[in-house]
This record gives structure tokens, C-alpha cells and sequence, in this order.
């Protein structure tokens, strides 16, 4: 029987998971490929013990130097960070003719095109369908199941930690910095949670799938990102009253201006299905030509889900089925015509902190309809006890350019004591 | 450039709406394949205009003689049947040495391990992601993207048209017969729908994805089927005011004692996603013990959804990834242990139709406690003018034998005027 000699970089959870499944499933993963499957070699930052028989195995301490090894075939990248060692590794491996599978969506959202080339150069296999959504093979649904079609658009919940967040704000009433806490406590967030709650992680992500949804190379620097920082527990009982959930969304479209690629917290129907996709869950809504919609959901992170993806990969590999990075050669790649922020067309909700004085609403109401941007609905609650009030708006369908233009000045009243919160509602 | 030459057996929906895709997203297609794609043969009941330009197509009269042309490498039989033409060309063209991709269902179910055999005997490939939940990529899903799980269960919304007419008593609550008129008059359910509203087509589907799932031989005569026809609109508007959805579900599982597999009509938690996909849509829900759950709904049916994950197997073999039909070899293939429905344990609805008497509920819930069957809640309608009532029992758990024995002596009580109706509740 043909065998496949696999090296794994980092023993985290994701690589200690990986080795687990590789090792006590040895019989099963055979019958599914033909071929045996043996981690002849390792690296990771320390020696200690992790409930995994390394007896065997050939131990770098530079993880680099996997990539040179003769016994070794498949080099699994489990170390993350989108320069530095995983890029080294990634890199000299598919030099040295070995396939590469890695979890890395930071690595590949920056220069998973140049790694593509190379593994064409090299008649290797680059595959990453852990780096999106968990245990979700959503990179194998878009390319191969889906590969009849054109895509409208992809709208995702990429991000667990984010989606965690929003959904225990809604479910306890408590305020995104407890709940940021509590995240940390139950391992749910890290202990620098920067990329996930700015919505980084989740642009990663969307810039591979828009690149294989569209067929053009990655842009991760022109996409939109914001993140969850700025929702406070108000807008979650505001978007509830008026019949929406909060949900930080990584969507792409296309139509004939171009391609717009995007992660920002949104307003999405409580009727919609992917508001009810809660906790650390994932989910991708994807919305072509010949399908239809469809829906994807299933755990985005976490130690078996991930590595459920990467041994995916390494059975692609054994079957000789692994397709293209990106779904198509990279010399027939195009440059992403990006579309604008500016160019959105669509609804608003803000909320403006004001002045409990009169004539307030009168003020702002008349900025809006200066710029011929019209209100569905206005909430103007009671004052608090410090003279301040705060302003619910929602708009009918506006250009976000013109939206903005209007909120510099509404912003700069007297009577507007902080700069106005916006959420996009998305009717999907 | 590489050509692929495609014989199109059967010009219904699903035949014409691949042909249109072949030709009007060519170049797209050879952008993903690297292949060019062309239609050379077709054959169908008779010439008339169906829309696409036959004119350079050799034209066959008997969809047979499509297995013998040397200008076709893949045949598409897009006939139907369980045997007759469509099992004679899927053969023939395989002995050929053609490749043979199918929409069939109730063929593979019947016939998928004989013609996977001669598939791997003559080094081609037969696939038939079509056959199951439409535009939905499940089997690619379950065989690859999944391949590094064991299943603990997989549930499904496998037929459109049964989940279409249950949708409308809930929505209209108009009862069964009315509904399933309208069905035929809006297309979404046949003249003669028997194998829809039967159970059988979701059967058929359901058999194909147990054997992916758990590396069987296809067993669908002991698959326990059950359809929709006993279900009345008292029943929705019961299930409804007890928290459940009604749903028709394929379901297989496997535990020590075996695989059980079956399709009958279930309640479902209101709270449960699968509750929530309504109308034509398929869902189906993976229980697997690395990736945890994970659930995929789009379009079962219709042209192009069917006809989208038909190119999409011509693709993978374009693109020479096409998987084995079952996931393994068939010598590898075990025959399946199957577990007799008598076996199944869990709650039950019923619905006892009796006469207005004293004594009739303490009489049935005797005959129970008998059998040591607990309920969990009761039901006691006012009777009706003719002096009937409807008693709805909720059980605990309970073995499904034991519940038959008992519900044997309930219905020939003198007091029980018709045979009791049974629903399954699944805690999915």
C-alpha cells in the first residue's frame, strides 16, 4: 500500500487534534483513500507532554526545517500568524515539491496567491479548508459543489468568538465588555481578542472566499472591516424592538459595478435563518445563478472541527482529488474590480446621542432630508436622569457616501454629544 | 485544449437545464476544468422544440445506443427508472468504458453497488450527486468533506413536494387532499405522485446516503418507509399546540446494535433549524463525532438545481477528482447490520379516534400502563356532534414492539372506532 509520510508544524490544539484523528483512525482513513497515513515527524515550541506518542517521530525544533526533510510528503502548517515561520515553512515546502495543508487564514488572505503559484510550479497540492469555518467544508462546497454556478453573493458568519458575544449580550442583557470577559474565562475568546472582535479574522476569511466565489486574487488590504467593539447592549434591545438580530456578517457581491467585499456588524431579520445561528457556530449563505440558496452551518472552530478540515485535505491529497487553491490557475486569476464602501445602497439604523433640549429631532431630521435621505423609523426615548437622550433612526434605502456626509454634519450639532453609531440592516 | 464529449440522455427539466448550462457558461466551466466541454449526442422521447439548438448533436432514438457512440466519453442518463432504459444505458455505457453521471435515485438505490462495481472494473467514473437534495452538494459533503468522521446520525428533508404539502396544512390548514391538488396544479407534485407523498423518493435517497455514511452495501428493502398520506390537518394544529413541527424525515443512525434507517413523518422541536426549512427546500443534518453537527439546506429539486450539481460531477471529472460512488472500493463494502424499526426507542404521538363514553381514557391508559408505557401528556377533545372524540397521548420513551402490542389491543377495543395514528417524535 502506498503511504503518505506527514509532518506536523505546531502542536496546539489544532495539531495535537489533527495527529489524534490521524492516529485512531489509521484503518478508517485508509479504506477511504487507499493509502496509509504516518506522522513521521513533528515541531512545536516546547517538549512537553500532550497525551500524544511522539516516540517515532523525527522532532525539529525549527519548524522551517520540515520542509527539508526526506521522510516527509505533506507538511500540515498548525501555527498560524500570516508572516514569519508558517509563510517560511509554507513557502520552502512547496519549493521542495511537498503538498502543504495549513489552517492559516491570515497567511492566505496575504499571500496565499504567491503560495498557489508556486504549488502549481511544483505540481503540489496548497489546500486550506480549515482556515474557513471550522469543520464546515465550505471551500470544497463552493469550488467543487457549487462549480456550475455564478455567485450573487456569500454572506457568512465567519467568526465564532463574535458571534458568541452578540449572542450572550442578547441572551443575558449584559454589556459587550462583561461579556468580552466571560468569553476569555470559557476559552471562547484569547486573551488579545483584537482580531476576532475587530472583525479581522472574519476578513480573512471572506477575502479567500470571495477570491474562489469570483475568481479573482485575494485583496484582503481594500476590504472593508469593522467590528463588534462598537455595539452596546442598547442596540441589541433597539434591533429586537424593531424585529432584527445584530450579527457580525463577512459578505461579498457582485454585480455590474464590480465586486464589493465587506465584514461589519449588521441588522439581519429575526426571520431570516442565519439569525438564528447562534453561539460559536458558523454559517454561509450562498445565493448563484443555477442553485439557488443555500446554507451551510456547523462549528467554525475548535480543536476536532479543524482538524475534521485539515485531514479532509490530506485526503484529497491521498485520492489525487485535491482541486486548485483558488478553483482556477493562478495566471487566470483577475485583479478584483473592488466597489467602494461609499457605493453602498441600502438602510441604516443609528443611534445619536443627544441633548435632551427641543428641537433636537427637528435639527437632524432636517440634515437628513437636506440630503434627501428619508426615515422609516425614529425612536426618541424617554430622557435619562443626566439630560441626555438617545435618538433610534431608520432610514429607507440610502447611498452610504451621502449617508456620511450627512452624519459629519449631524454630528458636529451642539446637540449631538457623541459621534453617531451606525449598523447596516441587510435584507438577505 | 482537452475536449469531453457529453451524451444527454432524457430532454426533460433537468436534461434541457444542463444542456443550457454547458453551453452558455462554457467558457466559465473551462476556467474551472481546463477542459472543453461539448455536447455531441442526445436522445429523448421525441424531437419536438424544446428551446436549444440540436443541430449539430447526433440525435439517437433508443437512449441505449448513446453506450456504444465513439464520440461521447461521458454519458448523462437523465432518464428516471428504476430499471428498463435507464439501467440498460448506465450499464452498457460503463461496459464502454464511458463515464456515466445520473440525477436517478431510485437507480442507484437498486442498482448503485452493481454499476459501481463495473465503474471501478473499467476505470470510470459513475456519480450521482443529483440524486440526492437536488442543488444541495451533500454526497461531496459526506464523502469528502466530512472524510475524516465517523457518523453518529444523519437526518434529512429529503422530498420537496411531501415538505411542500406539509408546509401548506400548517400554513392554510387546509387538510391533506385539497393541498396535494393544488400541489399538482402549481408542478410541485406529479400527476401521479405516489413516490413522493409514499416516502419512496426520499427512501431512495436516504439508502444512498447511509451506505456513504457508514461504508455499506445500499439496503433499500429493509429500509422502514413510511409516507405522509395518514397525516390531517388535527394533526399539524395538535403537534403545533404541543411545541412540534410536523416534518417528513429520512433518518439513519448506527449504535452497537446496528444501522437503523427510515423515513416516516416526525415531530420536531419548533426550536430545531430543521423545523424552520419550509416549503420545496432540503435539508440535511449530520451528526459526526469529530466535526460535531453540521447542517446543509438549499433546492432539492427543479431544473437548475438538479441540473447545476449534474455539471458539477462532469466537473470533477473534467478535473479528474471524481471520488468513488460509495467513498470506498465495493470489495470494501460491508453488508449493512440493520436494525429492525421494532427496535427504535423513543416518544410517540397518537391520535385514538373513540366513541363519547365513560371510561374509554381510563380503559386505553390502562391497557398502557400495562406495558409499561408512561405518558407524558394527554389530550381529551370535547366530543364531536356524532358522539366521537380524538384522544392525543404523548408516551415517554418507550420500545417501538411493546407500543405495537399494546396499540393492537387498543384498536379492537369496541370503544376505539379506527385503526390509532402514530407519529414518531424525534429529539434531534
Amino acid at each position: 500500500m502506498k503511504t503518505l509520510r506527514i509532518a506536523i508544524a505546531g502542536l496546539g490544539t489544532v495539531g495535537v487534534g489533527t495527529y489524534k484523528i490521524l492516529n485512531k483512525k489509521s484503518e478508517l482513513l485508509q479504506k477511504r483513500s487507499g493509502v496509509e497515513l504516518t506522522v513521521t515527524a513533528v515541531s512545536a515550541r516546547s517538549k512537553k507532554d500532550r497525551g500524544i506518542d511522539l516516540s517515532n517521530v523525527t522532532w525539529m525544533d525549527n519548524a522551517v526545517d520540515l520542509a527539508s526533510l526526506d521522510n516527509v510528503d505533506i507538511v500540515l502548517e498548525l501555527i498560524g500568524g500570516e508572516a514569519g515561520i508558517a509563510y517560511d515553512l509554507c513557502k520552502q515546502a512547496l519549493l521542495n515539491g511537498k503538498h502543504v495543508v495549513t489552517a492559516n487564514k491570515a497567511l492566505i488572505a496575504h499571500h496565499g496567491i504567491e503560495l498557489a503559484r508556486i504549488a502549481e510550479e511544483q505540481n503540489v497540492t496548497l489546500a486550506f479548508e480549515a482556515a474557513v469555518a471550522g469543520g464546515i467544508p465550505i471551500l470544497k462546497g463552493l469550488k467543487e459543489g457549487l462549480s456550475a454556478n455564478s455567485f450573487h453573493n456569500i454572506t457568512g458568519i465567519l467568526n465564532g468568538t463574535c458571534n458568541y458575544i452578540l449572542t450572550e449580550m442578547e441572551k443575558t442583557g449584559n454589556d459587550f465588555p462583561e461579556i468580552l470577559t466571560e468569553a476569555k474565562d470559557k476559552g471562547y475568546a484569547e486573551a488579545d481578542p483584537t482580531f476576532d472582535i475587530e472583525g479581522i479574522d472574519a476578513a480573512h476569511k471572506l477575502a479567500i472566499i470571495t477570491s474562489i466565489a469570483y475568481g479573482t486574487k485575494v485583496n484582503f488590504n481594500d476590504l472593508y472591516v469593522e467590528g463588534i467593539t462598537g455595539i452596546t447592549i442598547d442596540d441589541i434591545k433597539y434591533a429586537e424592538k424593531l424585529g432584527f438580530k445584530i450579527k457580525l456578517l463577512g459578505l461579498c457581491q457582485k454585480d455590474e459595478n464590480g465586486i464589493l467585499q465587506r465584514v461589519h456588524p449588521c441588522l439581519v431579520s429575526k426571520s431570516h435563518p442565519i439569525s438564528k445561528v447562534d453561539g460559536v457556530f458558523n454559517a454561509v449563505v450562498a445565493q448563484c445563478d443555477e442553485a439557488g440558496k443555500s446554507v451551510y452551518e456547523g462549528r467554525g472552530a475548535g480543536e476536532k472541527p479543524t482538524a475534521s478540515s485539515v485531514v479532509a485535505d490530506i485526503l484529497d491529497i491521498a485520492n489525487n482529488r485535491a482541486s486548485l487553491p483558488f478553483n482556477q490557475h493562478v495566471a487566470a486569476l483577475d485583479e478584483p474590480n473592488l466597489v467602494s464602501m461609499d457605493e453602498r445602497v441600502g438602510e441604516y439604523y443609528m443611534r445619536i446621542q443627544v441633548s435632551d433640549k427641543p428641537g433636537v429631532l427637528a435639527k437632524v431630521t432636517t440634515i437628513f432630508s437636506d440630503h434627501n435621505i428619508s426615515l422609516r423609523s425614529v425612536i426618541q426615548e424617554e430622557a435619562l436622569s443626566d439630560n441626555t437622550a438617545q435618538l433610534i433612526l431608520i432610514t429607507h434605502n440610502a447611498l452610504e457616501s451621502e449617508l456620511k456626509t450627512a452624519l459629519e454634519k449631524i454630528n458636529s450639532l451642539d446637540t449631538v454629544l457623541a459621534e453617531t453609531y451606525i449598523i447596516r440592516i441587510e435584507n438577505l
